[in-house]
């Protein structure tokens, strides 16, 4: 239905991101991602055999990851908290897996697993590639249905519409997909992945490279930016989802471990203003967990970071500051409403993040 | 006659910055300067058996270093060329030495030899500590003299004085050096080596307490420069270069390589203003080489960037934007007068620097 997801698998797999015993890189190679993924889709005809119902499927989702941060904000901006629970393995995964280290007794309270390659080989006993965050679990069989992320937001978006939220965005736009899927293309593979290609270059010629495609891309969108208040159209779509989970991440993590240090997201006025302005909006910033995103990359990436130590900066405190984007208009949920406040049970720890959740 | 040389030595001594084979962290310790240096020094009395001679000695200064590059400004400022030759070892020393890979046929012109230690050894065949810039080479024997950094430059300053050019500043006037050391006292601890304690920490409990230590510092030296134009009293002074050449490093390699990512020099309205007036004034950025200190820590220090990939931001161009110092009134050099224009042999390649040098 949407050729997003193609887009997101249009670089050569070589190299997953996540469980690979700490290794990133690969001397004299450019990063490329595996972009290889379970496309089995939950769908309201059921028509790959997981029809869409409230209660059965788990939604997994590490607050550190970028890509499962998309659906964290996408379930909560729609209001699935009811019809599509949600687990939250902890930061640091080891060398095999995400594991669910932050519950009681290392263990996920609804699969009881500590390892989500659990739910993997339930279903897939061989499954060879990485095992990544997001995936929806089945819950009565405990398998993996899904973790094609860039399929699982638009399918909450579009499948899912019979337990929306009264008030619910649509994120995905009839009129708006076209543009969106271009906007999502390009922030793919130039920004989102863009990031990672600089940090795991595995050469001085590839990492230049990867800078310079990165750059580019971001003085586009800050051009783009200086008189839109959203990526597309009036409205938040997929496409500011998709763009946000980068931009949140940049200073923190980007800029010096993944070495995209022509400037700081800061000094960027559009994107500064931008990315402020969605993280000001319930469903962003709420879903944010600093603390977690900098243990995640700093930790886990060895190779590039030895020591597993995580830097303290950058001040956070701007975040909440005023960005005076409501001048340039759009209506940020257009005909809907924007979400109510986090579930106490589903809330970041205070103080992992600049905003005030009570 | 100053307290500043034995300030520069209050930490206990553990491990040399160079020249340690790549590594430069060990797990689980704070990082602890070597601060046993060759403390014999050339006099106008030649009380050490070394009295101030021009044309006898070497200066041996990488661009790359922080501590040597001291030396090249303050030899410049005072005009001292003629007097004391200076050989520049390229920025990516091996586990062993600094060398002369820039000169040609990779030898240094005057000294003949490939590798610093040549020199260090050529005095003391055992000589059990790191091979460090600035040394000072007696040139008829090829011995070193010195590499007592922080004696030097206040050396060049009071020793020097029968070869300094007409019109070179004091940089350590009498009726101010007791401020003087005590400002350098607390930069050095706090700043100077403050941010090779952030970047070598072997915990994250040390990183912690190396990030607040330095930041504390960061906060004084920003309150105290909003209505100074320098450091102590109205002139330029050995506490202005001992300052400077931390800050003209900090965002290429400090904020990023070493952790220090509170924010950026950039974010810090007066010490940024303080350091592009000093950067801009004659003998300060023209000795800068941005290339070579980022080659210098980027490939160096393997054990916290085992990569090598050297980053290509940030965007230097602010370095010559208009500061707006010069409100602060101030006499940069007091009775005298500027350097004049750097010798074409000596000059910073021009591909490295956002300065025009020509």
């Amino acid at each position: 239905m949407s050729t997003s997801d193609d887009t997101e698998r249009a670089e050569q797999p070589e190299q997953p991101e996540h469980a690979t015993g700490g290794v990133y890189t690969s001397a004299g190679k450019k990063f490329t991602r595996d972009t290889n993924y379970i496309t089995t889709r939950i769908t309201a005809d059921g028509r790959d055999g997981y029809p869409v119902q409230a209660g059965r499927y788990r939604l997994i989702a590490a607050r550190a990851c970028p890509w499962a941060n998309r659906t964290i904000i996408v379930r909560r901006l729609l209001g699935l908290e009811d019809a599509l629970s949600i687990g939250f393995p902890g930061p640091t995964h080891d060398e095999r897996s995400w594991t669910f280290d932050l519950d009681p007794g290392g263990r996920d309270p609804v699969l009881g697993i500590e390892r989500l390659q659990d739910a993997y080989f339930a279903r897939f006993p061989d499954y060879p590639r990485g095992i990544t965050v997001p995936a929806i679990v089945d819950v009565p069989t405990g398998q993996v249905v899904t973790n094609d992320y860039a399929q699982i937001t638009l399918d909450l978006s579009t499948e899912w519409r019979a337990y929306h939220r009264p008030g619910a965005p649509d994120l995905y736009p009839e009129e708006h997909r076209e543009e969106i899927d271009a906007v999502n293309r390009r922030v793919f593979t130039e920004v989102n992945n863009g990031v990672y290609r600089c940090g795991f270059a595995g050469s001085q010629a590839a990492y230049d490279r990867a800078y310079e495609r990165l750059w580019s891309a971001l003085d586009w969108l800050e051009e783009r930016l200086i008189d839109r208040r959203y990526l597309v159209g009036e409205t938040i779509t997929e496409a500011d989802v998709r763009l946000f989970t980068t931009l949140v991440r940049f200073d923190p993590v980007y800029h010096g471990h993944f070495k995209c240090n022509r400037s700081t997201l800061r000094e960027m006025p559009a994107l500064w203003g931008y990315a402020r302005d969605l993280f000001q909006t319930p469903g962003f910033g709420d879903t944010v967990d600093f603390a977690q995103i900098k243990a995640h990359y700093y930790v886990v990436h060895r190779d590039i970071n030895p020591t597993g130590i995580v830097p303290a900066g950058p001040d956070l405190s701007g975040w909440v500051s005023p960005h005076g984007r409501e001048a340039l208009g759009g209506r940020p949920f257009g005909d809907g409403t924007p979400p109510g406040r986090v579930r106490p049970d589903e809330r970041v720890d205070e103080a992992h993040t600049p905003l005030r959740l009570g």
